[in-house]
């Protein structure tokens, strides 16, 4: 497998990482010209002919530059930076330029899962609550004890804090509705990572899952996000597709 | 889309309904003879070449009987009644037969959720707990309060609780290993249903999952089970592929 990478930092060297075994060779591009022992990279963006998919690990700025270059090379397109998908117009381009293309394109479940069941169940799914807690000094603040300093719809919660663009972005995907996600965010004294929870109220079952994620060597990142791409290029190559 | 049911009780009806826009004609094959309105039922047990995948809702012995015609067909072979898997023996030919084949084999995520996280973190972690609370009755028991009755590995919780099968088969699957599951069943007073938590410690995080699954008209099943397979099948036929 000869995958391009469309950013070339910290989470694109986990999936390389991951995935030795299956890379035989690998391009890359990154605006910051990041450069690596192995691999070749590319000068400027372009799609080589020969390369098996897209894996970008960038930026939500990188998909929304490059995405009808992509989609128009009919590779397949891994997305990290799934917020990019939070603008109504870059949507509807996206599908449009989709609909012509043969690329399939694969969202992973990114720094949070269970999206195996909110997926599943979406037709019977009313509300789906996010509830994010993270130390007051990420947000500047002092709280001695939790305070919710945010609640509102996905739509909402993007524009006030968009550094929880991807997961906000992944769970309305998974729903089928951006509506139907209603974020709520802590200021929380007793945490000293971010931890996410998810609550789901359906009519074929009740769900909560609480994601304590460690961060990668860049701190914005969790460990869990890559991984979680890299699982699911892995999927592809085994005979025994394990959950979804 | 023409599959072939391999059972045609609830669990099947439900995926029907589930994929009816995607499902244009369809085979059938039940040792009990439910019969239904549409589709072709087949007296005999054989996979007509015209079906697309074979979709197994009936019970471990009917996977443990049909697999070899199944893999030797090369269909794409779904399975609800992951607990098949239990057995060493079958594991074993399972997979050599597989080799030779062009099957790939789908095992969905079930009765639980949170597969896609444990499959990608997998070589991060060193166990999983898995937490089963059930009402007292279900055991003919008298409890008046939480008592735990059983507490081992994955191995030895199929033998003794083999209606939890399912389950602790797909759970080890997703971490690669049976002794690395540790399940735990607790007889409670205080739920009126099945519930399943699960909770892993690893090194790129701590993560907890709560399933409270409201069951199907078949008491012994839920309807996350058949929605969780039939939303694999769907994801097949979607450009933008959501989750995993």
């Amino acid at each position: 497998m000869k995958p391009l990478f469309l950013g070339f930092g910290n989470a694109a060297k986990i999936i390389l990482e991951e995935l030795e075994d299956l890379i035989s060779d690998f391009y890359y591009y990154d605006e910051k010209k990041i450069t690596n022992g192995s691999g070749t990279m590319l000068e400027e963006f372009y799609i080589p002919d020969d390369s098996d998919m897209v894996i970008e690990c960038a930026s939500v700025g990188a998909v929304r530059k490059y995405y009808r270059e992509i989609l128009s090379s009919n590779k397949d397109f891994y997305i990290l930076s799934t917020g990019a998908f939070a603008d109504e117009d870059f949507r509807r381009d996206f599908n449009n330029i989709l609909e012509k293309s043969q690329s399939n394109v694969f969202l992973p479940s990114g720094a949070i899962g269970g999206v195996d069941v909110i997926y599943a169940i979406k037709k019977y799914i009313d509300k789906v609550f996010l509830r994010t807690y993270k130390p007051p000094i990420s947000f500047g603040r002092n709280d001695k004890e939790k305070t919710l300093i945010f609640s509102g719809n996905a739509i909402e919660a993007i524009k006030r804090f968009p550094r929880n663009t991807n997961v906000s972005v992944t769970l309305s995907f998974a729903v089928g509705s951006f509506e139907k996600v209603f974020v709520e965010i802590y200021s929380d004294p007793n945490v000293k990572r971010n931890i996410h929870k998810i609550e789901i109220n359906s009519s074929v079952g009740n769900y909560i899952f609480s994601f304590d994620n460690i961060q990668s060597p860049n701190p914005r990142t969790s460990m869990l996000a890559p991984l979680s791409l890299a699982s699911l290029i892995r999927k592809r190559f085994e005979k025994v597709k394990i959950g979804g």
